[in-house]
């Protein structure tokens, strides 16, 4: 067992343009290491957003862990989302996500990602 | 883009005996789907526990995203462990996590799965 820390003292700001006002906590190692799948804490602070733009190459699932906020996918209608919820993106679409009174966010992209997706027999 | 709830409402009580006071909502589809990562969101309940058991074929990484409990790997010796700390657990490495006041926890387990190593020319 090896513990490690991804809270806000070990957050960074990766170089690039598509964040504002958002710090990155990675949990996993990245793609560029051979990871499948990589997951990360987005932690925005009031007025903080991603920037319109595409996801990458492969799907993606950002997951609000506290807070609020709005996200938008191709359609380009912004929706509010709090805590709880998650949304799912295909591979290469174009999201955006802005909180004005900031928000946490879990967001895991890999190969072959899918949301969770209940089957009939699990309802209540 | 598709929204779904990890919330507590979707949360269930997955059958078996290694969770007391502890439901799950997962995030993405599961190994049986062919999925090459899972993660879900694990609530527990104030005395909720992991009971002590050994990681399944894979990797894994247990986050703590809101409160605090106490958790252990092979060892056998409880850590205190709070929000934005993580440890991660070789495959089949005996593990349990346990909470006195009750914890959220996201666990993903996964082919590769490897924690975030800091490189050095990251260090401030």
């Amino acid at each position: 067992m090896e513990r490690f820390s991804f809270g806000s003292e070990v957050a960074f700001v990766p170089r690039g343009d598509l964040l504002d006002g958002v710090t990155v906590a990675p949990l996993t190692s990245p793609f560029e290491a051979g990871a499948p799948t990589q997951a990360a804490i987005f932690r925005f602070a009031p007025g903080g957003r991603i920037v319109r733009h595409p996801a990458g190459d492969l799907p993606q699932i950002l997951a609000v862990l506290d807070g609020s906020g709005e996200v938008s996918g191709e359609a380009g209608v912004a929706a509010a989302i709090t805590t709880g919820e998650a949304v799912y993106l295909r591979a290469g679409e174009e999201h955006e996500m802005t909180s004005r009174d900031g928000l946490t966010v879990l967001i895991m992209e890999g190969e072959s990602l899918d949301r969770f997706r209940p089957s009939p027999a699990d309802a209540p």
